[in-house]
Parts: C-alpha cells; sequence; structure tokens
C-alpha cells in the first residue's frame, strides 16, 4: 500500500513540476477571472447555465491540483508551512463551502473573485513583487503612526468646530478624519472650505496647515524610504567591492611582509658571513 | 544602365545626409502639423482650396523624401530593417490612399495627424528619448499585470456590491474598472463614495483601501524603478572606476613579485658564496 | 529632610526609567484620545457623568506623572533644558486650567485634543521622526520665500485684473492667494479660468504660467533635496570606508619603507664588505 | 572735477557694499510689496492720498538706489554687463514711466508689481536658486518637445472627433489642448469623458492611452533628471577620491621601482663579487 502511495506520490511530484501542469492552472485561473468578469455583464443570463457548469468545473479542478499539490509533498506539514499555500488552500476550501442562501450568494461571488489572487501565488515574479511591498511595510510604519496622529488631533478639532457648519462632512471624529482624507487628496477640498469660511472666515488656517503638514510628512517619508534602500543598496555594493580590493590589499602586504623576512635572512647571512672573516665594525648606515 | 544607376543613389546619399535636406523635411513636417492644425478652426473653411493644395504638395513632397531615402540604400532590404524607416514608410503610404467617402474623410485626417510624430523620427535626440522610453517598458510589466489584478478584483466586487446603486458607474466589470481609475485619480472620488455609503454605510472601507493599495503599489514601483537604474548606472561606474584600480594593483602585484624572484636570487647566490667557502650552519633567522 | 528627599527622587527616577510606567502612561494618552474622540459622538451626551470622571482622572493622573518625571531631576532647571519636557510640561498645565465659560468649554476641549501629541514625545522613534522633520525645513526656507514671492506676484496681478469678475475668489490679495493656492492643487482650476476667460479671453496664460512655474520650482526643490540629503549620505560613507583604504595604503607605505631601510643596511653593507678586501671600480648599474 | 567725481564714485562704493543699504533697500522692497498687496483692498481708498505719496516715494528711492549703484562702477558698461543689473534697471525704468490714462493705469500698476521680483536679485540665495532653475531648463527641452508632440497629435485628434460634442472644449486644436492639459491635471477629466462617450462609446481609450502616455513620459522625464544629476555628483566625488586614491598608489609603485632598482645594484655587487674570486657557474635560479 505504501508503496502505492509512494509511486503515486512520485507522480503527482512530477506533475506539479510539469511546465504544461503549471500553464494549465493559469490558463484556468484566468478563465475563472474572465467568468467572474462576465458575470457583472447583465446579458450574461442566458448563458446562466453554461456558466455554472464551468464554475463548478473550475472548482472541481482548483481542490483537484491543491490536491495533487499536497499529495506531492512527503508529509502533509510541509505543505502548510509556504505561506503561499495556505494562501491557496483558503481561496480553493472558501469556495467549496455551498451558499444556497441568496444573501450568501452574494458571499459565494465574492469568495470566488479571490481566485484572481491565486494569479499571484502561481507567478513567481508576482510573488516576488508580493514579498517586496510586504517588505517595505514596517519601514513605513512609524510614519503612518504619526499621519494617523495628525488625521486624529485634525479630526478632532474638525469635528468640534465645524460639526455644527456641516454635519455630513464633520458630524464626528472617524466622518472628520474621512473628510481630511478627501481633502489630503486635494478632491473638492475648496468646497469644503468655503462652507466652514461662512462661519469661521480664519478656517482656512485649519486646511493650508493641514495640507501642508500632511504633504511635508508625506515628501519627508517619501525621501526617506528612497534614501533608506539606495543606502542599504550602496552598503552591499560597496561591501563586495571593498571586500575584493581588501584582499587584493592584503594579498600585497603578505607579500611584503615575505619580502621583509627574505631580506632579513639576508642580512644575517651577510653578517654571518662578516662575521666569519672576523671584520670589526660594519658603521651600518642607521640614519634613516 | 548600373553605372547610371549608382550615380544618383550616391547623389541620392549625399542629399539624404545633407543638413539643409534635413532641416528642409522638419520645415515641412512642421507646415504639415500647422496646416492640420489650422483645419480644426471654422474660420479656414475660406482657405479650404489653398489648403488642399497645400496638403497635396506636402503628400508628394514626403512620398518624393522616401523615395530618396530608400533609392540611397544600396539594397532596399536595408532600408526596411531600421525600425524608424518601416514608421516613417507607413505613415507616407498610409496618407496616399484616396479616401473621398465622408466616411473616411475623416479617418484620412487622422492618418494625416500621425504625420508630425515624423518629427519624432527625424530628430536623433527624440529618436534616442522614445527608444529610452520603450527600454523601460519591460521594467514595469509585472507591476502593470499586478495593478490590473488589484483593478480587476475590485472592479469585480464593485459591480457585484454598487451595480444596484449607480448602473453608470458600476454597470459591469468595464465599467468597474474606468471607474475605479477614476478614483485612483482621485477624481471626484468622493461623489463616488458618498452615493454607494448610503445604501452600504461602510462602503468607504472598499475606497480607502483600494486608494491605499494602488498608491503603495505605485509608489514601490516608482521606488523600484529608480533604485533599479540608479543600480545599473552604479555598477557601471564602479566597473570602469573598479577596473583602473585593479589594474593598477595587479601592476603593483607583479612589480612585489619580480622583487621577491630577485631576492630569492640574491639569496641564493648568497648561499652558494657561503657554501663555496664551506661554511656550515648558518643558523638563518626563521622567526618571521 | 535632604536624605528622605533623596530617597524619594532616586525612587522617582527608578519608576520614570520602568518600563511598565512608560506602557501605563502610552496606555492612558490613548484612552484620553479615544475619550476626545467619543466627545464628538451625539449619542455620548448619556455617558456625560462618567466622561467626566475619567477626563478629571487622566488629568490628574497627567499631573501626577509630569510631577514624578520632575522631582526625579537633580535639579528643575534640567527638567526644562530638553524641548520635550517643556511641550509636555505646556500640555498637562494648559489642561488645569479651570474653564467653565461655555465660550471657553471650546478652547478646553482643543487643548485636551493636544494630549494626543503627548504619544508624539513618549515614542522615541516618533521623536526622531519629528527632528528629522525640523532638521529639513531649514533646507526649505529660501525655496518657500521664492515660491511665495511667485504666490504674492500672480495674487497681485490677479487680483489687479480679475476682482471685477469674481469678488470671492479674487477680492483682494489674500483671496487671491488662496485662489492660487487652490490652483496649484489642480482643485477645479478650469471653473475659474473658464470664469475668467469670458471677460479676458488669454487669461489661460497666467493659469498656464502659473501652474507650469509653482510645478517646475516645486520639482526642482524636490530633486535638490533628494540629491542634497543623497550627497552628504554618499560623502560620509565614502569618508568612512575612504579612510579604511587610505589607512591600509598607508600601513602598506609604511612596510615597504621599511625594506628601502633594510636594503640601505645590506648595500652598505656589501660596499663595506667589498672594501675591506681592497675591490675598486664596482661599476654598479645605474641605469634605473 | 574727475577728482571730486572719483571720490563720490569710492563713497558710493562703500555705501553699496554697505549691509546696512542693503538691509535698507530690502525693506523698501518688502513695504513697495505690502503697498501693492494693500491696494488690492477696497477699504484702502481712504488711505488713497497717503499711498500715491508713498508710491512717489519708493519709486524715487529706487531710483536713486540704482543710481548709486551705476555711480559705483568704474565703467558704465560694467553695470550693464551682470544680468542682473540689466533685470532691476529695466523694472525701475519702467515704473518712471508716467502713465495716466484711466486704461495705462493698470499696466502701471502690473508694473509695479515687478519690484517685488526686486528681492530675488538682491537676495544671493534667491540668486542662486533662479540660476540654478535656469539651468536646469535645457535638460527638459526635448522631454517638453516630444510633450508638446503628443499635446498637438492628440489635440488634433480630439478637435476632430469631439467638436461637435462640445464646441467649448474642442472646438479648435488650441482649446482642444488647453482641455488636454486640464485632462493631464486629472481636473474633472471624467465629466469631460462622459460627454464625448454618449456619442463615442469607445473615447475612453483616447482619455486612458493619453493620460498614460503623458504620465509615462513625465515620470521617465523625472527619473532620468534625478539620476542625471546624480550621476555628474557623483563622477565628480569619483574622481575627487579616485584622485587621492590614485596619486597614493602611484607614490607606491614608485618605491616598490626605487626597491628593485637597489636590488638590482645589490645583485651586481654580488656577482661582480663572486666574479672577483672567479667563480663560474652561479646556477641562478631563472624559474620564475
Amino acid at each position: 500500500m505504501s508503496a502505492t502511495f509512494d509511486l503515486w506520490r512520485e507522480r503527482f511530484e512530477r506533475l506539479r513540476a510539469n511546465k504544461f501542469f503549471e500553464l494549465t492552472v493559469i490558463t484556468i485561473i484566468v478563465i475563472s477571472a474572465l467568468l467572474i468578469g462576465a458575470k457583472t455583464y447583465e446579458e450574461t443570463n442566458r448563458f446562466q447555465q453554461w456558466l455554472l457548469v464551468m464554475d463548478v468545473a473550475i472548482t472541481v479542478f482548483f481542490l483537484v491540483e491543491i490536491l495533487i499539490r499536497m499529495a506531492a509533498e512527503k508529509r502533509l506539514r510541509d505543505f502548510f508551512r509556504r505561506g503561499w499555500n495556505v494562501f491557496d488552500f483558503l481561496i480553493v476550501t472558501a469556495s467549496l463551502v455551498p451558499m444556497d442562501d441568496s444573501e450568501m450568494v452574494l458571499l459565494a461571488r465574492l469568495l470566488r473573485i479571490f481566485r484572481v489572487l491565486r494569479l499571484v501565488s502561481i507567478i513567481p515574479e508576482l510573488r516576488m513583487l508580493i514579498t517586496a511591498l510586504f517588505k517595505s511595510i514596517p519601514r513605513m510604519g512609524y510614519v503612518a503612526l504619526l499621519m494617523f496622529i495628525i488625521f486624529y488631533i485634525y479630526g478632532a478639532i474638525g469635528s468640534f468646530l465645524f460639526a455644527e457648519v456641516d454635519e455630513f462632512l464633520w458630524g464626528n471624529i472617524s466622518i472628520s478624519m474621512l473628510t481630511l482624507f478627501r481633502i489630503a487628496t486635494f478632491e473638492d477640498w475648496t468646497d469644503v472650505m468655503y462652507a466652514t469660511q461662512e462661519l469661521y472666515a480664519w478656517s482656512w488656517i485649519y486646511y493650508l496647515t493641514f495640507i501642508f503638514l500632511t504633504a511635508f510628512v508625506f515628501l519627508n517619508m517619501m525621501i526617506g524610504i528612497v534614501l533608506d534602500v539606495m543606502q542599504k543598496e550602496n552598503l552591499l555594493m560597496e561591501l563586495e567591492t571593498g571586500e575584493g580590493e581588501a584582499a587584493e590589499m592584503q594579498g600585497l602586504r603578505r607579500d611584503v611582509r615575505e619580502l621583509q623576512g627574505q631580506l632579513t635572512r639576508i642580512e644575517a647571512m651577510l653578517e654571518g658571513d662578516a662575521g666569519k672573516r672576523n671584520l670589526p665594525a660594519q658603521d651600518e648606515p642607521e640614519g634613516q
């Protein structure tokens, strides 16, 4: 039994590594994505039946594909060790949950959309891109916190002062922060300002300081990140080229040390030579 | 016959390389561009006749110019080997096709507009710029794919959820993606949000995550490209300056090796010398 | 008495350095921030009493906390020497001033908002960020002055020419400058332009030159800052790596000098040797 | 006579170099700027008389100031050699021309606004900034030309296709280019698009390709400029540090050559020594 299993595992492993199999999976993902897109068109109701069949077929295919990849691992635990596998597993199992309730149909559809994300997990270049993006998040952490504090303070001030002007824009602190985000994107911010200026003529100070502050922090963050990444790259490169040079230099110094050794031997020989012939007072020039 | 042809080919070659000829072509292109612009003014109807004559003259001139450049080549095949020549050929021949139909008049006009692009193919600096731009496209390829996936998923979600709110903005996935592009450019995005917020109060999450995601991917792409190009430049420069230094260092080591050779010879001589005089046990200092 | 005081000072110092104490302060700040946020919701009126108690408790806590930190210093003067301490002191004392007048309630609330800023003064990373931001201000000084001159000139021109078109947008120079800031953020700038174009058809020149000028100055400033910071970083790094290399090189030259010394000694010995055996005319090779 | 003139010239030269004089000029410029700003306020009509006196006083002061600076030069020709002097001279003389006509009053006012620009010519840091800005213009030349070609082609296409949709936005090529600039700034561009989409459903292609093209060219230009400037800086720095290292290296090689010379002499001495004692066959090791 175990031998048959091993045979099958090997076959699955070969299948998983197969370029053609990978291409098939990508094609199915793209078709599945197109299917999702197609469903958003009204006219697709005619193809309802056909689409449903396709959908079930794709769900089954994805299930089989992930089972093959799981079977190809020596131990199932290894499969779940890689984040991308867990990611795939969640997407596939989520679309298996039967949802017939009309409420649930929407959720089921949304879950099916995330199948498109499997493109990311299957194309190595995209996987690398995403990993790089995740790596750049912590670098932005404290700046994001600072930004949030600025938004919070301005949001509180805004809702205290302007709530009576426009309940819809400044009703409470969370609405105010959304309005401030709108202002930060320069989206019809003057309309917001002109409205509050009718009651508080000086309120342009509030908007201008906010815009300058966020723009200033944002720009500094951008410059900071560029410089940060660059510095690391430079350090790496300097180390690499520097190591080569340092090795060369070290080699050179070793050669020179050997020369010194040889010379000391020669000097000793000459002195011994001179000593043998009993020659006193060899006035050596020491004035160097 | 062949001699006459060669004579003419040589003449054409000289003409093609002529600075004055090039300047004439540029002038004609600019006039042709101005002509196209002039046609967009209502008042130009008075000059209709004159403009038509000009147009024919320019078409003929361009035809002659490209024939000259083709004749200047030793083999016609060489002419079509360079992409810019093919580009010019297509633009010139396209404006030759007679289009009298009122429907076709518009197409003929559009084709004539592309004559302005010949400015790009004739000015070397612009040609270089375009080549540089084309080179930077593949670098952006996978980021563009990632962006498309983000747009696709958000587009699908958007059209599933918000289609009933506003058919015009969220009708199907392609309309939704256009709306999302509008949101990515911050163009009246709050109007779109406020509309959907009436039905789904939490829909600000959809917009904010989308904006943050696209902005985040876009910024990382920008930083990535800047660093990528810079790294290549630095590597090139390091190699150049590094090579000079490495050569110097190698020369130095060779010199030091020669010194070692000389010293070994001297040592051997001294030892031989001592040996000749039968001096045993020259306790050489080895403590280096 | 002094001994008791010293004992207490030491205890306070230990308390101040305590990680748990710091965490408590951060928690209280966050709660205080949430409280401020909560007050902006209408429904919070029910919890009015409870919120008031919390507010008093937080005010007292902050007072005690700052008194502890002041007591922990050997001399009170040292406390006020660090800018961040002064900053904390001002925020805490400001919220102590009793304000019962309905007019003053708003001011009291605003002052309480600034308590959130204590997050910045207590988290070292945020403190560093703010210090870095302040350092980047002088670098922008003259560009800001130049920008202001551009805004002032365009503002004056705008209010001279367009005041009769729209009193609300171009009434006087300060309103004009606000309008220009709006144009610089591309906020519905075409509406402003179309309005003035009805009277002055050529007024698009005014807007386009302004946009190009500010964008151009802004971009150059950005590039300037990036390059400025990078240059400093590079210089620092070059110095560091350069110093290591220079030291190596110096060591090498010292070694080579010692070799020369040894050789000179050997040469002198050989010459002395030869001289002893009265050997004339040693035709030395001088052709180096 | 000439002696008295020289005496005065010297006095003027001293005055011109005087820090207090410079400060006075800056103060007057600022006051003049404030005056211009004040005139834009309706209420200033009461101070009309006072403002007029001030205006005349400032005009006279500027005239005297520029005459002093002209008199301070040894030859008048030297004064006009520096661009900034010509700039000051034009601004001052322009405000001297008497303009009483109501039409001319506006022009006179505009000319007076440019006095603020004298701040730029008098503060060295601003002068440097402007010079740097001017230097960065040619670098952008060909990209600007490319941008213009893109705008021209899209403008022509736009006015051919969309003129019947909205005469106001697409009437002729120049209006179309203004509309395209508006689209490039993302200013209500969807309104423009939705309008044309009613007639030409596919017109979103026109807008999206335009936005991508301009954004792409713009970004590449930005990156290009940053890299261009950085490369120059790096080259300069490499040269500087490189030269120091190269000199060190050269010194080292010279030292090693000297060592070789010494060794060759020693070898010759030893050979001569051996030769003197008639020792044949010194089997020298040649296998290096």
